[in-house]
């Protein structure tokens, strides 16, 4: 952008096609972002609400058993890294319908680093918290013979088949989060470009 | 940068000082992934050696148990995982040391987006290893009361303990994985900041 200021400065006519074309990319990055944004956000909040109100009660000698998930760690983990994952896409979509409406584009060197940041955290937060559930989900399907681990699934099936579904549909997530943070990536050290450039007229 | 750029239009002999600048940024680049890179390699290789060679033999009553890391898959994917990580490594390594000596800078697309992915693909498999080993590590020492799995670890705490060194050693990995993959997102992404550059010379 600071350059097609120059490019205006010294001709506007060469200027223009290159501008459109620069905006073209720049309105699909962005319109990409706002709907990977809304997935993460749905489908966290449906991820962590499968799994949080997931209980299921057996009688065994008539004594009631309930299964929820507080009663597995990693699956509270889950349900709070999803939950987080949501409303901070939230807070992302207003930024970016913001941004949208205003017309501008990020060229504020913090701001995109936090934004960098954040969805990295969020990424690997959402990787660690599926590696973490589908162990656990393992463990409790498959039982571990060696240790002595009954498979707790036999018992609880419909408890862990919600739960199956709340894991794979934290996957999307997984793989939208992925996606938007190699584009916060893109909008970051696309501002870090010029040497490029300064290669080429340095030639001249 | 952009100043600068504007700089080398105006006039030649005040772009040395700039792009020496700018090499110096490079070189600093290009050092810290290769000590980065040499640090996953060996505390990859480390983790996973001290994992996969971890056994510790029970006797229970003239029965005797042997503890390996083949008994829980999530060490098995963990010790996959630090191999893997290790020996792609000492790829980079090498392709870093050959791009040192040759004293060219990464300006080639193709395997500017090769080197991201593969790090991106590195860092989460190596969280996902992290996460899964995490979870059945707290299994073993905490036992799951609710689903009466028993803590194996009072039974096995020798081959606990050494796990849990793998595991830490991995997460320095991680890290340091996660920088590297910033490092090559930088290295990518600022190939595209060139419109400024371009533009400039457009412009001329």
């Amino acid at each position: 952008m600071t350059s097609y200021l120059q490019g205006v400065g010294v001709s506007p006519a060469a200027a223009a096609p290159a501008l459109g074309k620069m905006k073209v990319v720049d309105r699909r990055v962005r319109v990409s972002e706002l709907i990977l944004r809304s997935v993460i956000c749905g489908l966290a909040l449906v991820a962590a609400l499968l799994v949080a109100t997931d209980t299921q009660v057996q009688e065994i000698f008539t004594i009631q058993k309930k299964a929820k998930y507080t009663d597995m760690k990693s699956l509270v983990f889950f349900v709070v890294a999803n939950g987080i994952a949501a409303a901070y896409s939230l807070i992302q979509i207003l930024r970016c319908i913001v941004s949208m409406v205003r017309g501008s584009v990020l060229f504020n060197k913090p701001l995109a680093w936090l934004i960098f940041s954040g969805d990295q955290l969020m990424a690997y937060m959402i990787v660690a918290a599926i590696g973490g559930a589908a162990q656990s989900a393992a463990f409790a399907k498959l039982g571990e013979p060696e240790l002595q681990w009954m498979k707790v699934c036999n018992m609880y099936g419909k408890f862990c088949n919600q739960v199956g579904e709340g894991i794979a549909s934290s996957v999307f997530v997984c793989g939208s989060m992925i996606a938007v943070s190699g584009i916060s990536a893109f909008s970051l050290f696309r501002l870090y470009g010029g040497n490029k450039g300064s290669k080429t007229s340095a030639g001249w």
